[in-house]
């Protein structure tokens, strides 16, 4: 594991005008710190110093609150696809209400940025209490949570300052995602090539956050164009919905727009209706096996007068044909698309926010770390 | 089972200036017509001449659409609560594409109106070609979907003209009661005196539906307060989760405001930022083991300025105290509150949208039955 030294200084702006700009743009050497020394590719496995057995559980709980739900989602398809397991994912509130069914072969996972989240933490305890093993993901050291779960996943962000998570996120999705492998290895169903493959990209991905940072120029000019708008959409499928929440949420927390996300094909089961000249959709439509289908709900979106901006894999050049205005990011595995996605997401939001003239940091109503229920 | 003839002429708008009315006011003959004959306190059972086998199962899959998807979500909460078995439940669309964990001992079942929603079919198919047995839970007699599924329970709503769906949603509340009884029962987790009170309780609902709809006069002075609203938060905890998106999406299809739903343990988690004195808030707050929770949630809204609407308990009046309008409904088992409490949210969202000048039972973009992917 590569030490970081995060000092007080760190956590300064650093020339940036506002913490989450700065931490925005600390995201690649954040995700090379979650991944820092924990993957090896020669034995096709990652290595996280956990005492948890993971060929014990065959089902995962996730809970989490807020953006940490969302990563946690990410989770969710990541566990499914490499290790088969089914998992159930909970907004953290609602987890211990519903009387979950658990038992010793369940692994509850806890994710907070802060480990304090007093949702999160009380849920932790009802799934420990019905005899779940616990596993926090986690970036503050020695917060109750680590205190309260049999091990930890530190996810090494650093200090995060902006009320609106990013940093912390990424990292989030980079801890979930080596998760995956750990447990996919262990139940033997993800095979060893595939694991050295995916290893391999997982590897590439600061340089490709990095990349995406590129674009920034290009998605404060889409802000521009639409930061007047009362609404906003997010579309996406599969891995990608929860990208399109976490994207609908950044907005929603710093501009106050009311942004609201939805699975793609879930769109003209209802929201369909909002949809006319003054509402721009941001779908994401990345490389992935549910492309096409993605495209079909831009057409109907367009159809319907709606604003589109995709976010597309570079060298798409199909997107532009659908899209009003397209941001392109670097390609990766399908399955580690929001990553890299998410990217112009926090961008589009900071850079609207900046053109209300709304408090980045420091949002109304809106806490940094919620230790009430 | 009773047989009710549902004519040709029972499917027009009987004095009704939409179909939409005439459906909500339906619903009290519909439910009963849903549980007509299949309730058997007697045998502390329901009656659903299914040849599944309820004991078999040990995972359920709920595959739903829209409003569906929502009836589906209440269904989890009954049967977990009820049986004791694990429920994940998807969106259609997403369903499939998440490659889920199936084996023989799932049961899959799929919501729908018209037993011809594609995603809904689709997904199905993939639950099935896994090994999944397969029960329809559908209104329309031999439509696609009975005619693939293993099993098929009828919910007996009658025809539903109004593109936004109310009776039907009733009738799936109804049908998922019965099936997370008939659950619970094979499996031993529901005991026969708990049987026999909660089946006395569903038998009570057609005419607790009626007392429900006598609060008409009473929103529609609510629909006038706020009809100029651009954006509604509607607010739910546990079983009445999915009260609060149903009533959001009723809104949104309708009237074309943008309504949103959330977990109300999760508002404080990020959509807390938008509220101001312009957002109506409603707040399902009917009695329940979380009911301080909500009330709690409430005071958060006030003290950001967030006009309240309640939807409480006959006799609750603490909720008065809270929010500038209380909607009560009719006491009744708490895993039963959505049945009486989508009433109001109904007729909130048809009064909502006449006043605005919708057309009512043709919204905007939307079709009655999806069958495009």
């Amino acid at each position: 594991v590569v030490e970081v030294d995060w000092s007080l200084e760190a956590a300064e702006k650093g020339g940036h005008p506002h913490y989450m700009l700065k931490e925005i743009y600390e995201q690649p050497r954040v995700l090379e710190n979650t991944l820092g020394g924990r993957l090896h590719e020669e034995h096709a496995n990652v290595e996280l110093d956990l005492n948890l057995d993971p060929a014990r559980y065959d089902r995962v709980h996730v809970i989490a609150c807020g953006t940490a739900y969302y990563a946690g989602w990410v989770g969710k398809y990541l566990i499914e696809s490499l290790a088969r397991i089914p998992v159930e994912i909970d907004v953290a509130s609602e987890y211990r209400y519903r009387d979950p069914v658990v038992d010793g072969r369940t692994l509850a996972v806890a994710i907070s940025q802060s480990g304090e989240t007093i949702d999160t933490l009380e849920a932790l305890r009802e799934a420990k209490r019905k005899g779940a093993g616990t596993l926090g993901v986690i970036n503050a050291k020695g917060s109750s949570i680590t205190r309260e779960v049999d091990d930890t996943l530190y996810i090494h962000a650093g200090p995060e300052i902006g009320v609106a998570s990013t940093k912390a996120y990424m990292a989030m999705l980079g801890a979930m995602a080596m998760l995956a492998v750990w447990l996919g290895r262990a139940r033997g169903t993800l095979a060893e090539a595939d694991a050295k493959e995916f290893l391999g990209e997982l590897r590439k991905l600061p340089r490709l956050v990095e990349q995406a940072l590129e674009q920034r120029a290009h998605v404060a000019h889409i802000a521009e164009k639409y930061h007047q708008a009362a609404d906003y959409l997010f579309l996406g499928r599969h891995i990608q919905a929860p990208t399109a929440y976490e994207g609908a949420l950044k907005l929603k927390e710093i501009s106050y727009i009311h942004a609201e996300a939805y699975p793609a094909g879930e769109m003209k089961h209802g929201p369909i209706a909002l949809i006319d000249e003054r509402l721009p959709v941001v779908v994401l439509t990345t490389d992935s096996p549910f492309y096409e289908k993605t495209l079909s709900n831009i057409q109907e979106v367009r159809a319907r007068g709606g604003r589109v901006i995709a976010v597309a894999t570079e060298g798409d050049s199909e997107a532009r044909r659908f899209a009003q205005d397209v941001i392109y990011v670097p390609r990766t595995h399908h399955l580690l698309a929001p990553v890299v996605s998410v990217v112009p997401l926090q961008l589009l939001a900071y850079e609207t926010a900046v053109l209300l003239g709304r408090d980045v940091d420091q949002p109304r109503n809106l806490a940094k770390s919620v230790t009430v229920e």
